[in-house]
């Protein structure tokens, strides 16, 4: 599969400066809860052996990006921050347990569609608690973190977290009838019927994974099930679950996640779908993925009257308790996580503010202060005076620019301020520098107001003067994006 | 030059949370510096088209690491942040002018000396200021965060800054007599006096490089020189100088940069060097170089007694006015910018924490808040109840954990939060939640403190309760890691 070759083009050169603005908030807003739950950060690299990530990714494996062979190992470019991580666990047998968090780059060949937040680059924000533990006490705060994420960025009774375990899945298939050695591929075609009918999905199963008709059917029967706890006590009064072994343990675990996630006042937003299968091989235990709900679809996201054209699902994870071991032999550790898409997350807000009409409210740089100078017949530019302030407020930590210019215009000056909405001038001329004092001016002020014009202040002020002002200003929100009812 | 085999290895696995606490004091101590200058940040791909990066980076053009061809064009890794950056703004024509700054992984198939920060794949954190401007404005504003951020990171008075400017250094060789198409081959030699003696540099241009030993001595004359606007000054009243056109040039914009310096206050950490050169093809004005000058040099970077084992450079950068119209033909655009080489400043810090027994002291996590449960005879665990009041905390933003164990010992909850320094507790037992209250205990407290023992507080206010007691509680800080005199 060759990639398309507008690979390098950036497709949103305008409003960079914005689109990074409201990137940075989105990372901040993770991990910010991150850190509240006790993660630490790791970093591994971009790349890894070819070999540590063969056999991981189930058919999405074609996707993987090689390096060149120019002596040496042969590498790839890493598919995802989980299986990096599994290896850094087995490789550092001194720690067996860790609540780490990681933002990185994370690299697929595949067709990009950047509308919807799918690139070949993107960044991947990974949450994984490791360790042996009480069963589902991980999984819920997992569950619990993705809550306070997207309640964070003002999405709340907007996402479900769906919600299913491997182990009840592979209980249904080999209760219907499924060979075993058939359960991981019944498994993927499974994971499409969020974006495909069952038809098409049985038919996937029947024709093209060999299945007999009668077991697609039987399958058919439990996989099209939605719920929440209804549906885990109807599954265990269900005999063919019951007496599956497999199917037992995960409805067990089940049971007790849904008791903890009361605990954690969490289980408002939980689907128990029993149609979600995750394609990675990885996974053992519970899954999960959360997806927009959205009463107001058109602003939205972009859709069109089609469901799949939507950005899919904007988290996912999951119980992964064999990798660990795939890497170290015997030093087995049990893993829970989830990874954020951060790019799809940002395809949502930047639409969303847009139908808003908050993006432009959003500043493109940081400045407080734009330092200018006027003057009439004679004037010098007061170039020095301009740079001095700025290092005395530079050295207070005070966000300052001033243009680089020996003489400039004071209209071009105050258009540089404009440009990127910073809030403060302060205006430097001759006559006011004699006297010891410099004029500071709020940007945008209503006609008619008392400070329009500016006010004079003492230079030797000017740091008190503008922290003060600066703290009396606030700056446009951007999260929540929604309006809380 | 094949990689060796060890690349995987991450050489610190211990303390690699703490190593992340102080990478992230580092980024955001230079990112503040970066947004206070009125910087924006871009985003831009790990890899680059392979015909982007050839014939920029000189000699050093063989440590670039490819792609596999897997179809598609022929991709590279990044080598460093300003070529990217350069082809940025050739391909995005409505931006004229911009400060960005960009934090991000490059990658040298280089031999890796962990324990000087040099390996393979590191990140970079560079500043850049494009645009078409009055002369020297910029430069002087990037020498000015130079030492701002150095001086944030508590290394006042211990760095040097090495400047120098590609016009006078061509016009040294130029007017010595160095062929024309051998002046970069020459410039290349003299960059390595900095590690090297003069006898061996002279030794390379003569026998390597083919030069006249008698054109080699006169440079030699010239480059051995260091000062200040002392050394300028001798410079300008010396012939072969002033008639040359590129030392002219080269020496005007220094005078003027000499003087903005001195407005910005930071000439006294300048160095004036014309030993320095800087490896790269693309500069074509002022270069500089940030050094460390080591009063203290054992303790300080593991140097042994030969300074070139040292860690070499901690940022560097220069002007690049060609590199853009190297990629868009007509659109030229002149550029300045400087790049951190954070793993040296990383190492830097860590062996002077290390010297100075600071390491101990940084928190392994950022809880806030460890909450146990203890009890007597019949003890349930009250796991639900630790989960409910973690769960309180999380939603007023306040950083808290619980072990995963639905009936833990005590003992084993003040270690777990111990192990990551945790500052406070919060111990319930079953008669005081009756009663609507729990403890709060400050851990470390020394014996005979009235709290020692920790204070019962109503469940009801434990959010104001925690958030009272962070305030009053210090963290440890990470700079400035020298005592300040």
């Amino acid at each position: 599969m060759a990639p398309p070759s507008q690979k390098f083009e950036l497709k949103t050169p305008k409003g960079q400066g914005k689109d990074m603005v409201i990137r940075d908030s989105i990372f901040s807003t993770i991990t910010d809860v991150f850190r509240r739950h006790g993660a630490v950060t790791i970093d591994t690299p971009v790349f890894e052996l070819k070999e540590i990530l063969s056999g991981k990714y189930g058919e999405d494996s074609k996707l993987i990006y090689d390096l060149a062979d120019q002596g040496g190992e042969l590498c790839s470019l890493r598919y995802d921050l989980t299986v990096p991580f599994a290896r850094w666990l087995a490789m550092n047998r001194d720690i067996q347990n860790i609540k780490r968090y990681q933002i990185g780059k994370v690299y697929r060949r595949d067709q990009p569609a950047v509308n919807k937040g799918r690139m070949r680059e993107f960044y991947q924000c990974d949450f994984d608690i490791a360790g042996t533990y009480d069963p589902m006490l991980p999984d819920a705060e997992i569950v619990r973190i993705a809550s306070e994420i997207f309640n964070g960025l003002g999405w709340k009774g907007r996402y479900l977290i769906k919600l299913n375990h491997r182990k009840i899945l592979d209980g249904i298939f080999t209760s219907c009838g499924v060979p075993n050695d058939n359960v991981r591929a019944i498994s993927s075609a499974i994971d499409k019927l969020d974006k495909a009918p069952w038809e098409e999905v049985r038919k996937e199963m029947v024709d093209q994974k060999g299945l007999n008709p009668e077991i697609a059917d039987k399958i058919g029967e439990y996989v099209i099930q939605k719920g929440k706890k209804d549906l885990l006590s109807k599954l265990m009064e269900d005999k063919n679950m019951v007496e599956n072994e497999s199917a037992k343990a995960g409805m067990k675990d089940l049971e007790l996640l849904f008791d903890y996630l009361d605990t954690f006042n969490v289980m408002d937003n939980i689907s128990f779908d029993l149609s979600l299968a995750r394609g990675l091989d990885y996974y053992t235990g519970v899954i999960f993925e959360i997806v927009m709900v959205d009463p107001v679809s058109t602003t939205f996201n972009d859709r069109t009257s089609d469901p799949s054209q939507g950005v899919g699902s904007v988290a996912a994870g999951g119980r992964y308790d064999n990798l660990v071991g795939m890497f170290s032999g015997k030093n087995q550790i049990p893993c829970v996580g989830i990874s954020f898409g951060v790019e799809r997350i940002f395809s949502i807000v930047k639409s969303r503010m847009a139908a808003e009409n908050n993006f432009d409210m959003i500043r493109k740089n940081a400045v407080d202060c734009y330092v200018m100078a006027f003057g009439g017949k004679g004037f010098t530019g007061l170039l020095k005076e301009r740079m001095s302030i700025c290092a005395t407020l530079w050295e207070s930590g005070i966000k300052a620019e001033f243009l680089y210019k020996t003489k400039p215009k004071l209209a071009n000056q105050f258009k540089a301020a404009e440009l990127n909405g910073v809030p403060f001038c302060i205006v430097i001329g001759d006559e006011e520098l004699a006297e010891g004092k410099v004029k500071i001016k709020e940007m945008g002020l209503r006609d008619g107001h008392p400070e329009k014009e500016g006010v004079l202040i003492d230079l030797k002020d000017i740091v008190e003067q503008v922290q003060k002002r600066l703290q009396q200003k606030k700056n446009p929100r951007i999260f929540p994006i929604f309006t809380d009812s």
